[in-house]
């Protein structure tokens, strides 16, 4: 465990020249959704303060049960009323699917994983199944949603239709 | 839905500035999990530079099924090997609780939530849990986890013992 020692020590930095505290409710009233991917900082990429926006990740920013708990307490307890989707082009869950996964997983630890990978092949496909999901929760205030797919070759942005 | 376009704005920015592609397997081989608090920028906070980490956040930075299924991609199809929790200070779900958020819901839905909150009182307890839920995995190739708490007025984050 020798990373989080480097982070405790990058930390010192970031907390010598911390600009001071915000409130908790997002300031720009949104929620983006996006995948865990290490090749995306999400603040930097999308033009994000501190204070801006709620953002929850997964493999692959799919549509879970979590994410949408997540998205119901930004709504109803903080105030957000927008949902941006950041998918992204090369994703590990394009390069397997789900049967081959629980193999993987089963072959390594004797367990075979009672949930999907939620392997996907067309990227932006799988952001319009998102908004699909999004659409169709009865829990949310607000379901205006719209998709994304950052290219990591590049650094840019692109909606999808 | 004015944010979206705004982002697509300040990422013409990066895309300009952006410094060429990383591989897909974070290169700390470390998955943070953390709360989706908007005064959360992870990679400064944290020192962590583009490709270095995985980045799971949702409400709370609690440990649920979702968060297994990535911790598990991210060890088994992208080689991590240890995990930082980053909880905070001042979080949304401990000024609720689960059964007070569910009547929120109720009342302005007309939907009760089949799921839990996951609201909680203590900080450093539920980093805890965190952990020892992250230990009873059967699912993952490494347990090696580490807590924090991160002072979201002073910008210091704090390892819990």
């Amino acid at each position: 465990m020798a990373e989080i020692d480097r982070m405790l020590e990058a930390n010192e930095d970031w907390a010598q020249r911390f600009p001071g505290s915000k409130p908790v409710a997002p300031a720009r009233k949104v929620a983006v959704v996006a995948c865990m991917d290490s090749r995306m900082p999400l603040f930097g990429l999308l033009g994000l303060d501190v204070g801006d926006a709620h953002v929850i990740r997964n493999a692959g920013g799919v549509i879970t049960e979590d994410v949408i708990r997540s998205l119901t307490i930004s709504q109803h307890l903080l105030g957000t009323r927008e949902i941006v989707l950041v998918h992204h082009t090369e994703c590990g869950l394009q390069s397997t699917d789900d049967v081959t996964f629980a193999d993987v997983v089963e072959q390594a630890t004797g367990r075979r994983p009672p949930w999907a990978a939620r392997a996907f092949t067309d990227v932006d496909s799988d952001v319009r199944e998102s908004m699909r999901l999004i659409q169709e929760s009865p829990y949310l205030l607000s379901r205006e949603v719209r998709g994304t797919v950052y290219d990591v070759g590049t650094g840019r942005l692109r909606e999808v239709a």
